[in-house]
């Protein structure tokens, strides 16, 4: 027997179980003791499904015994934001008011779907409370940690995908992202982080947010990794309103194709980093790297987001109006106070804002027809500290939460797929930071590719914690 | 040169000019005449464009002359509600407020289409104000009225299409339908009309309404003219946004087929027309000739209205926000209250909606894998007096306002294509009504081959009126 790296790629880890040279129940151990030393510091599971796990390697390492062929990810521990359904537990979403429901009776579509390519769920991650949130201070399971630096943030909503995939305690994690919530904490925690086109992949079984924004989508610590779990969870399910009847549209094959013939421009206008140093920097090596010379500017991108806004507001308070009217005290107050905004929204502004993001679409649909991948930094700064409410952003002091959604917010507002790559260059041996690569609707493939090329030329990688 | 029968089908007009036995100029002159004669009773026209009408006759007999070739509807006359641009007229869609807009530049691309076939524009019809209206009754230019009965409504909101082509002032007149303003005044006058699937006909350079369920489409006095115009009318048009990238899909060659093999069922429940004996009496003739035994409930109907009208409410509203704030007391006081009351309706409300018309369309998407017709009646009764402010309902006094809608507006919720069919047989000798034939989506030509089935055998057909 080989010893494992936790902080090697999934798919080498699923090579040497599939090939015999370690077990799924000692790659498992592996990270639940990763999980239990360290956990306690950076808060990242509020689940943690030990023999669930054991139980589940177990019966994979059996099957390899008997000489059977194991899946892709064979025995590679992976675990879920706590708005996944998970089998046995109530799907809390970040919430105290959710832990009163019934445990889920199925596993999230998502989690069957890697589950079948054997990789083994672990346990549940803490978020923002019901999502609305970039900052992974979570009031009632207490701040997810930076695992770079416990004592910033691990971003938000999708905190603990950030700091579990970042801190080496699962090479895989899902999460969603309705405006941001996959690629800031990638940025921050120093992960690849796909959010997918809307519609991809289906939501099934998962807890929503905003149904017209919401996203599911993987972490992981390489771009092959990436491309991995994001291939294995494609597919139309019909129990998803709005996911896509497409066929598959498998990316790993093509992942190494390079980037010779693409267009790629750089994100002006809105997507500035003047006066944010450590992006500037993110996003010109990654420009460089890609050798994308030209400054475009994405027209509507403002308007955009101030739309995302709105459509959050108002659908996010729909979905909670009679938690709202019930039980508005067992809210995180940050939470609640702007879902009640959205219960008071007039409706002329959710139709303006609808209209909007129809529009902007229409703009950035002409974009591409000269661009094949845009780029654009994922945040405009690295980790805020824990309890920091407010920054200093071109010149003028903003609040923290949602300021942290400025460059990922216009882009998942029209759907668009993004890889976030970190970008360990941009502040050598400071805090990660991240760059979206932005494709047109449906072309996933190339987001990868390129994410892939920048990984091979070592500008894009997941930096090791020294925790 | 033969005489010219005005309620004679607009092909055999077109027919007779392209022969040479009549020009477009008498035939225009023989409806200008009549609108002389008959819109000081009817008031079906706000503008006559005589001299365009003439001019453009003439255009086409020269062209005639010279031995060119005419188009399918070559010298018949055409009118449409006014909200469709008219060059040289400011598109006044009903209101007061509108007459003050710069007259328009171009006409609607569906104008263009028509007179691309040689038909003759030859006026602007009268219509509700703003198109929120069931009754025809417009306080700014008095009340359009029923060919049939001039102390009745013509019904709304395309009441001058009712009225104009009912009455045999024009051949053929474009409407618009956002929750039956075709099939209400189509069943009150006796005519053909047909409401397309949304997304079918492009509204470009037409007057809004409510931009989730506003559809134009034809009048006339036979199936063949209705699907001539159609055949016409379609394509994309790019400069609206909803308009779909499909081929023109012609119904004119397979409009005599017959309905044989088709499923057509009679929509019961929500559609029932107890109470109702002269609605009762038009399904079960069409049904008996259809061949339709079976009675089927369309889940979600009452629900689909409902969420129709909320977001009419709350689109209307966000469309005339400007002018509500600034122009409040020049509305006509019944659109302005229900648009005020849009204007503070809570965005949740419309997210619902919204929720409900998808669920809603999935449902009808299930009842049309065994169907391919649905017959519901067009409103549940004839046409009331002008001035009548209610009516009784199953046993209950209801406004007429609101609820003539109450067959129409749950089929154009989700879109739905519906040919209305005049069914004299209902009340020989009394007021028209009509009955809805309704396809799935893209699937007009179904409804448009059953509605020339019935008139082939006499079932339907535009009545003569007594004028």
């Amino acid at each position: 027997m080989v010893s494992i790296d936790p902080f090697a790629p999934a798919h080498a880890i699923a090579d040497q179980v599939r090939r015999g040279h370690v077990t799924a129940s000692a790659v498992t151990r592996l990270f639940l003791d990763r999980i239990a030393a360290a956990n306690g510091k950076l808060n990242a599971f509020t689940d943690v499904l030990a023999a669930r796990a054991l139980e589940t390697a177990r019966a994979i390492d059996e099957r390899k015994a008997r000489g059977e062929a194991l899946g892709p990810l064979a025995g590679v521990p992976f675990a879920v934001k706590n708005l996944f359904d998970v089998e046995g537990l109530p799907t809390r979403a970040g919430s105290l008011i959710n832990r009163a429901r019934a445990p889920a009776t199925r596993d999230a579509v998502l989690i069957e779907r890697l589950a079948a390519a054997d990789a083994v769920l672990i346990g549940a991650l803490n978020m923002g409370e019901y999502a609305y949130d970039f900052t992974g201070e979570n009031v009632h399971d207490g701040a997810c940690r930076n695992p770079h630096a416990p004592d910033h943030m691990a971003g938000g909503s999708s905190s603990g995908c950030g700091a579990a995939t970042g801190g080496g305690l699962a090479p895989i994690s899902l999460g969603s992202d309705t405006n941001g919530s996959i690629r800031v904490p990638s940025s921050l925690c120093g992960t690849f982080g796909l959010k997918p086109t809307y519609g991809r992949l289906p939501r099934s079984r998962s807890f929503p947010f905003c149904d017209s924004l919401d996203h599911l989508g993987p972490f992981a610590r390489s771009a092959r990794d990436l491309a991995l779990a994001y291939d294995l969870m494609q597919g139309h399910d019909p129990q998803d309103h709005a996911c896509a009847e497409r066929p598959v549209e498998p990316t790993l094959p093509g992942l190494g194709q390079g980037i010779d013939g693409l267009r790629i421009g750089v994100l002006g206008g809105h997507f500035s980093t003047d006066g944010m140093p450590v992006a500037a920097k993110a996003v010109a090596l990654v420009a460089a790297a890609l050798g994308a010379g030209t400054t475009v500017d994405l027209p509507g991108a403002e308007a955009g987001r101030a739309a995302a806004f709105l459509i959050t507001n108002a659908e996010g308070a729909t979905l909670h109006l009679d938690r709202l009217r019930t039980r508005a005290n067992d809210f995180d107050p940050e939470t609640r106070d702007r879902f009640l905004a959205g219960a008071m929204l007039p409706a002329p502004w959710l139709v303006k804002a609808q209209a909007v993001r129809r529009w902007y679409a229409a703009q950035a649909a002409r974009l591409f027809k000269d661009f094949d991948l845009l780029i654009a930094p994922s945040t405009p700064m690295q980790a805020p500290r824990i309890g920091q409410k407010t920054m200093e952003l071109r010149g003028r002091t903003v609040p923290v939460r949602p300021m942290f959604g400025l460059f990922t917010q216009p882009i998942s507002a029209i759907g668009l797929p993004v890889c976030a790559v970190p970008v360990p260059g941009a502040d050598p041996g400071g805090l990660p930071i991240g760059v979206q690569v932005i494709a047109a609707p449906w072309r996933e493939d190339l987001a990868l590719r390129a994410a892939a090329f920048l990984e091979a030329r070592g500008v894009a990688g997941a930096p090791i914690p020294v925790l």
